[in-house]
């Protein structure tokens, strides 16, 4: 009989009946009935129950043993009473009943608990992380991350690609965030950085001519912690592909993420490819966001023809200095009680805007205090422009161009909220297509690139020799999932001459360019495919499968908000001697001064 | 049609002749034949020959296009003439007749050339790697290597294996090599750390419940370059179990192992599983070697006791005074002439040993310059002991205990050349097994860690509490390939009992264990699993089976010895901003004073 087990604690069934069998695991769980003992015993693959009877050897030995002691336990398989069945349990047909128990590793007293549902506070969940994650929830997180990781490569292998590893220890990278460094001990003064992304050399990687990259690649960025972004690392699937347009990316990547999302939907549904490309001017106007979340179905529709020169001043005046209006529908509003309108007005308050306007419409017309001043022509026609019936409201959010569209979609995410109108149980991709290239710098008056650089821009050179560079728009695209971006991807400029020419628009001089982004820019000068791809983040994907709002519950060892290893002690003070090694002194900020008394 | 391609330049034969087809790719070859103009254009999947017909506009821009531009072609396919066919090309029945070509992106005149087989220096090759990895050998090696570590992770997953990531920004680890280091911006003095291995990590996640983890692991030492070991990073197959003995670690990784290498043997023969397991001894004594090459058939014997107060005196005052002497054989040696001896003579001189004393055996008997002062009887009892017959030789190594087994290992290496007794299209795999758990430091006298303080004593607490230190074996094992360490691994001391007595007979208290792997040791405290696993290299797998000697022809983009990355510019100097965020200062040697003229 093997050492440690015969059988995992996931595996005996009915049909095993009468036989011999040693499990291992962890003591989940321990009843005393009487004169039988009983435990459940847990290893990666389940649970089963064992049976000791009072007067053994083996019952004394369980008696002592604390819960989460390591034990292996040898006996004889045997049926359930009827009466004792667990039909929640692939084992709960049979016990064993324990004959022989040796403790392998004994448990002190723990500092969390395992079975059960009580919360920890997060800071003994992340110092004991390896009790932690002997929890259900934490532990099938664990298990689903790496299982759709497996199902993401084994796809993206189906679709031609093939995995490369690229360096971790290299250069400072142009992606905008803060890098980590890496002091270079043998080159006294200089350092290596992290990468923020492997952007650079998966389009070295199209320059060396391996057509379809990609890579479940670890990035680095030293940036501020939030709910869905843990400090320090993270996995993003990066990917990149020669010879497409963005149609083709578009088809490579849909089947791809909407088959690992189905895989794993149990029972939610989602959106089948080709999924929608909304494009990003589309999506601040209906959705108020460049993120839309498709589960909520109000469009926001533009209404500031409508109110130009009407008898609602406010709004007139608004659209008489280039500010907009927007409506936000809310279906079936107009039985809400007048408490409802009144709470929302007092929270857009509360968020920094004036109130929040609206109109009902109910049988014989438009009501409320808008409506009061408002010609009824032209309520009419919002009423038309919203496609709204009888018994909906319309509220509005006017003001500046850059302000009252995005205010609008947090109306929109608030009424869908109120109203319950958002879908439950599913996952609603889209793109959000045809980025600007550039926008408008409000405090310098300049023009800035509005995300990424090295995006092609669309018409390439003859559009940036000839149009208004703020219309100029890019091959630029991001997969939204239920209002999350899980990506920004793009098709690439691999021409220096536009490469320059878009810079120079953006205030740079060729020269600067070849001071930035000389390397990548060098590389394009021998014979560059057109390429384009994306890199869609791994967490949020397993966030959203796992249905959790916390990064840090789809993360193994994860960095606590403060970027703090609690666990194993990082970041940690070094010896003298290794700073001396790598030519460095720290700089630290003098203590304050100790008041004595005197 | 599409922008840039209907087929890759790998794709059409002759069932495509007649149908119009559009290619994309780089100009890897032109030829001017007169009237005709040919281009091999080439991707990642093959290379096509396209046609030019002179006069017409596609033949103007052919002809001015240089090597290594990218164009797209668009044209008839046409069967080739009988004589023309290549059949060493897929697409060799065919060519492309071009109608229309266009430039996609211009070469300028190249660094280095991607055709043909000309070296370049290896600076110019890894500041130009975009070009580098399209030349075909290079750029097979990095399909090879993805497909490998592919392959592997398939059969990891067979096993039962799920793969998991741990943290790449973590806490110093005792592996003992230096550790890369990672300034924490947010807390002023401390440091992150890469991880040189998992290690700690992976046996974490044992404790966690796991099961069998594995992960094509990102490690990194801050050690000095080597032809099998890259500076900065390298990967390796992390594996871990629970609930195993050494047998099954064994019987898991070895069908993945040679399955791996059987899959991309490409005619070469691999071993079977079991592979044979070889006592650390037994290695040292056989082989002179605790990495076995089992191509080569030569086994030493010992011989200390034939020699012992025998009439060749320097071997017998060797023997006296606690030395050992080691015999290799060379079969067939006995043929060769006096200078094969004599140039081995000197050989062994520059290795800076005192000679190589040998015997020929032929038929009349015992011949050479130790044969005349040695007791026939004694002679062929050597003969005996080394299963030599006549026309056979035998070389010997005799000194202190610690240094002549390990020459004869040499020796037994450069015989094996010598005679060409190496097989070759094979990979032999063995595993060594056995290893001391301590060894004599012979300058401080006192007893240190052989090898990995964390492997469970065999024997366990009896053994130490019992046994001579010094005769304490380790489940620790090693994967040897044709000579190469692949990996070592062990089972794993979970009993912080145990651990604490192995640290103290090593001369460590039990206050320094905890201060130094208290986080481990702090684990194992909550219900720990008996656990192994070990680490095979995936860089020496690939290069093993690519058949190149140096590990940078197996990395994308490797750092040269000095650990710089010529390509992007790591490491860089950092602006003073960026250092004084970090809360440090360089502390670099004061540069030398100028001299000047007075």
């Amino acid at each position: 009989m093997h050492a440690y087990r015969t059988h995992t604690c996931g595996a005996l069934r009915a049909a095993d009946a009468s036989q011999q069998a040693r499990l291992s695991g962890w003591v989940h769980a321990k009843r005393d009935h009487g004169g039988l003992l009983f435990i459940d015993l847990r290893d990666h693959y389940g649970i089963t129950q064992c049976v000791f009877a009072a007067g053994s050897p083996a019952f004394t030995a369980a008696d002592a043993v604390r819960p989460e002691s390591v034990i292996t336990v040898t006996g004889q398989v045997v049926l359930r009473e009827p009466g004792t069945v667990n039909p929640k349990l692939p084992t709960g047909e049979i016990e064993l009943r324990v004959a022989d128990l040796a403790v392998q590793s004994t448990a002190e007293v723990l500092p969390m608990q395992v079975s059960g549902d009580e919360k920890f506070p997060e800071d003994i969940r992340l110092k004991y992380r390896f009790i932690d994650l002997r929890r259900e929830k934490l532990h099938r997180n664990m298990v689903l991350r790496s299982n759709v990781i497996t199902s993401i490569r084994r796809r993206m292998i189906e679709q031609g690609f093939l995995e490369y590893q690229t360096p971790i220890l290299t250069a400072s990278s142009p992606e905008g965030a803060r890098d980590f460094l890496v002091p270079a001990r043998l080159h006294p003064g200089k350092f290596y950085a992290l990468p923020q992304a492997p952007q650079q050399f998966k389009q070295l990687l199209m320059v060396a001519g391996f057509d379809r990259y990609f890579q479940i690649a670890p990035c680095f960025r030293d940036e501020a912690s939030r709910a869905d972004r843990s400090p320090g690392e993270f996995y993003q699937l990066d990917f990149e592909m020669s010879y497409v347009t963005q149609e083709d990316v578009f088809a490579t990547i849909e089947p791809v993420i909407a088959g690992v999302f189905e895989e794993f939907a149990e029972g939610r549904t989602v959106t089948r490819p080709p999924f929608p490309r909304i494009p990003y001017e589309q999506a601040m106007l209906e959705y108020g966001s460049d993120k839309p979340d498709l589960r909520n179905p109000i469009r926001i529709a533009d209404v500031t023809e409508q109110y130009a020169g009407s008898g609602f001043g406010l709004f007139a005046r608004i659209a008489a200095s280039g500010g907009v209006i927007r409506a936000i529908p809310a279906p079936g509003a107009g039985s809400q009680p007048r408490s409802f309108f009144d709470k929302l007005n007092d929270w857009a308050k509360a968020e920094g805007q004036g109130g929040l306007g609206y109109i009902v419409y109910d049988a014989e017309g438009p009501k409320g205090p808008i409506a009061r001043n408002l010609e009824p022509d032209r309520a009419e026609a919002i009423r038309v422009a919203c496609g709204l019936k009888a018994g909906d409201a319309v509220f509005f959010a006017g003001g500046k161009k850059d302000v009252a569209p995005k205010f609008a979609g947090t109306v929109r995410t608030r009424l869908a909220e109120e109203l319950g109108l958002m879908e439950t149980g599913t996952f609603r991709f889209c793109w959000v297509t045809d980025f600007p290239m550039y926008e408008l710098n409000e405090e310098t008056g300049l023009i800035d690139f509005s995300h990424n650089p090295f995006s092609m821009p669309q018409g390439e050179l003859e559009a940036l020799n000839t149009q208004d560079p703020l219309t100029i728009k890019a091959y630029q695209y991001d997969i939204v999932c239920n209002g999350i971006e899980l990506s920004s991807g793009a098709i690439r400029n691999h021409r220096p001459d536009i490469m320059i020419r878009a810079f120079e628009i953006a205030g740079y001089t060729a020269a600067d360019v070849e001071a930035r982004f000389g390397g990548m820019l060098n590389a394009f000068r021998y014979g560059a495919p057109p390429h384009g791809g994306s890199a869609p983040g791994i967490d949020r994907m397993v966030m959203l499968l796992a249905d959790e709002p916390n990064i840090r519950e789809v993360i193994l060892f994860p960095l606590n908000q403060q970027g703090e290893d609690l666990l194993m002690g990082a970041p940690a003070e070094i010896p003298p001697a290794r700073l001396k090694e790598l030519s460095l002194k720290l700089d630290l900020a003098p203590a304050k001064p100790k008041v004595t008394g005197s």
